[in-house]
């Protein structure tokens, strides 16, 4: 059961570059994405309503598609426009199409209502148009469901067992720091947490001149619906009073992560990460690519782990820590959300613009 | 659910050379065929009644078998001749068996009741026994429904779309030609399609010298109950005459198919693809031989996937366009069969012999 | 369904080494085993209760065990000793335990209720701790239900065919001998069969000096619940009358083999075969333990097609021979245990000291 009156991730637009015809599977349905020749992105299912063949097997052509069994012809909206030796078109014969809109790098889909499909409601988030943030946007696929990873960013302890080499840097993280703040919101949450005077961990490490110097650092993160993770982290020389204000000769990082669901039990997630501290070439972007991709393996061996162990006993109930609490908080405004959108009431999203961190 | 009181092409009669024990699932049957010394070919269930081990896996020995696990033997009717260690046989120890008909190339199986086996009821194609007519009998295994095969060889439009550059040879075979003929039949139907003044398709230039003569090419289809599909090919020089008669210096194709369900998500399909100028050697047989598996094969890559889809979505209904109708009707034919057999009413098929699209 | 309140064979104690911490299923629950720092085995259920990550991917720390998602410590009976970032553990927060024994090569688990977890109801095979009896513990995995394993034991017949080539050596084993005592236990059976002047078996062939002599060979098994099966073979010069006691010069062996459902359709398999004649070096243990191998991989490959054939059609009933009456006594007396069990009834196995074909 899936909120379907919100946007989600469905591409990065780079995927749709030469005519690509790219079949994905969003929220259980098969989607057909791609750019028309007229630059425009168009979704449309991927299904040819006479047979059942893909469309993503088929041929683009302008800004349709025709589908390579039988050569029937689509247009971007859906609606047939050729049969081959028919000259009669049936008003069934068409294609359910998606709301799309293209916000770089990220094409955005909406597989609810179509008439609710307001673009102001996608997330702004200004770093990914500023041109003093560099980051490069990648992909990874989960065979796990999107809420196991939304669970998994909520609490920063598993930075210091899962990550220790490579994001979290000791175990102490988890010891000595606690979210200072937790802001429960009617779409989420937000967390601070600070870690001071303390060894950068790995990925930071890896681009910055002074390794050993000690840092204070910052998180500040927010989860809203679906299943979109924003964090804005600040390493600051420690000792000259980063939590009192003073952030002079701070390196910042802006990520942000999208977690689509593919199926119940599949996720798409995407995510950029990036600095502000980025020199000529696109060294520390790299870097900091490799270091999440790193990362990301470590989290997805786990989650992946957890979600064979919950189909093998469905009867499993898991045991709160206090740690817990934004993670709770969160499935009990998604499973609202869903419970008003199953029982018909008017979509919760339309007219509230969502809170970001960065607003 | 499938037709049992009908003949099925169990296996091409070369599988059966050197003693082999062939273990074959039909119609969801787990079949073992084996050809006896005597020479005699054999269809029993292939499962030792005793602990279920696969026959399979015994011994010919003579034309009954041993199962390899407690030694146990039967003959080729399925009694059991030897338990060793035991004098007694019990009755009930027994391997059930099935009519079997040697045709070559083909096997042929009854899976319904012995009692209406009746070797008449098999469809004759002479060309399979006239020297005159040369070809390499083939197999291949589809993870698909055997009713998507018997759909794609339905509506010759796909030849256009899915083998342009093979069986094909242009687009223009879909928009400028329709069935001039379409012949629905008591137990399936029969196609006629002319397409006037084409350049031959890649299939037949390779077999011919003059690879740029414009041709007048007719397709003569049958179907049959229950997925026996037969095709007449003539290529004549353009502008003879030849849809007035005139088929002097034509070259012929004769193709036979049998789809034979092995499940219901799998089915084996076997062919032959016969002309009648074949020189000295095989040549061109190996060279048709070819052509057809690669052709296949494009048919392989859409229907396994239409399988995939139909799993996936079980309340996608298909949409039929005015190309449907002979398809419409073999299914409409099969299904009321299978409903007759299934109420128990005497079969259709005793008594009623088959039309050939060659007699 | 499985018999809970009895001990199985949980692993071989040399996988314990090094810290190891072995996730192994049982009995359908996912089970941790591993040697804590003081030398003590444990077994724990294999999931911590937070979030369901698997405790065998985290870290030994002395008796007991971090998971390395958030890095909550339990110690060695499943109490939650640690929450990092959590003064307050709640007493819920703790992982079932099993009780557990370790008997070298051998570690024992009890499935059920702890507090009939009586170290003394587990078969003592004294050959196991006897100098003079030497062999190499070794595990193999199948794909198919203990039951299975525990039938293909129960009668030799299949020596003779699926074993000709390595374990059996002749098809006359089957034809000319007979159990000569078949004992109906009231947890199991016992079954003793001669084969005499016969030709030495393959895998005893390897390991004799004189390969042509004929011997007489007896074999005396014994069955007993849950799956714990141990065969005497002794192999005596032919025609000095081993069958009234004269076994001088008789080369013996002893087997023991132990079957411990991992799933309803998989299973471990851990056995021992031991020889009392072994020289300075392993050479025959080694011979023995590679003839094994080659010999239950012939069963194998038999027994997992048995379980694809029964999961194919449920409602397939074995027929019975006679030779399968002490495997209809062993799946009678498991299923009234089972019952009883279910029934809630006490123990049928407390105070109730398993016999041993060796006792």
């Amino acid at each position: 059961m899936f909120l379907k009156n919100c946007w989600y991730v469905a591409a990065l637009n780079h995927e749709l570059i030469d005519g690509r015809l790219l079949g994905r599977t969003l929220l259980g349905e098969r989607v057909l994405l791609f750019r028309g020749e007229s630059g425009t992105v168009f979704a449309l299912n991927d299904r040819c309503p006479h047979r059942g063949a893909l469309l993503s097997r088929g041929r683009l052509e302008g800004d349709g598609v025709r589908c390579m069994y039988h050569g029937i012809k689509y247009d971007g909206s859906g609606k047939c426009v050729q049969i081959p030796g028919q000259d009669m078109i049936p008003p069934k014969l068409r294609v359910p199409g998606y709301p799309v809109v293209e916000r770089s790098p990220f094409v955005w889909v909406w597989m609810g209502e179509a008439a609710q499909a307001d673009p102001a409601l996608i997330v702004d988030l200004p770093y990914l148009h500023d041109p003093q943030w560099k980051g490069i946007p990648a992909y990874l696929h989960y065979d796990a469901n999107y809420l196991l990873i939304v669970d998994n960013l909520s609490d920063f302890s598993h930075l210091a067992f899962v990550h220790t080499q490579t994001l979290g840097g000791s175990e102490e993280y988890a010891f000595v720091t606690k979210p200072t703040v937790i802001e429960r919101q009617e779409r989420g949450f937000r967390v601070e947490r600070w870690h001071l005077d303390s060894d950068p961990p790995p990925f930071h490490q890896k681009v910055i001149r002074d390794k050993t110097a000690k840092v204070d650092r910052r998180n500040i993160a927010t989860m809203l619906v679906p299943g979109i993770f924003t964090m804005e982290t600040l390493f600051a020389p420690a000792g000259q009073g980063a939590q009192a204000g003073n952030v002079a000769a701070a390196k910042e990082y802006r990520n942000c992560q999208f977690m689509t669901p593919e199926t119940e039990r599949t996720t798409h997630f995407f995510w950029s990460y990036l600095n502000n501290f980025e020199g000529e070439d696109t060294t520390i972007s790299r870097s900091l690519l490799g270091s999440l991709i790193e990362g990301f393996m470590e989290d997805k061996a786990i989650i992946e782990r957890q979600q064979r162990t919950l189909e093998e006993d469905p009867g499993f109930q898991m045991l709160a820590i206090l740690a817990d609490a934004p993670l709770a908080h969160f499935r009990r405004v998604l499973g609202k959300l869903i419970d008003a959108e199953q029982a018909g009431a008017p979509s919760q999203s339309s007219g509230t613009r969502p809170t970001t961190a960065t607003g």
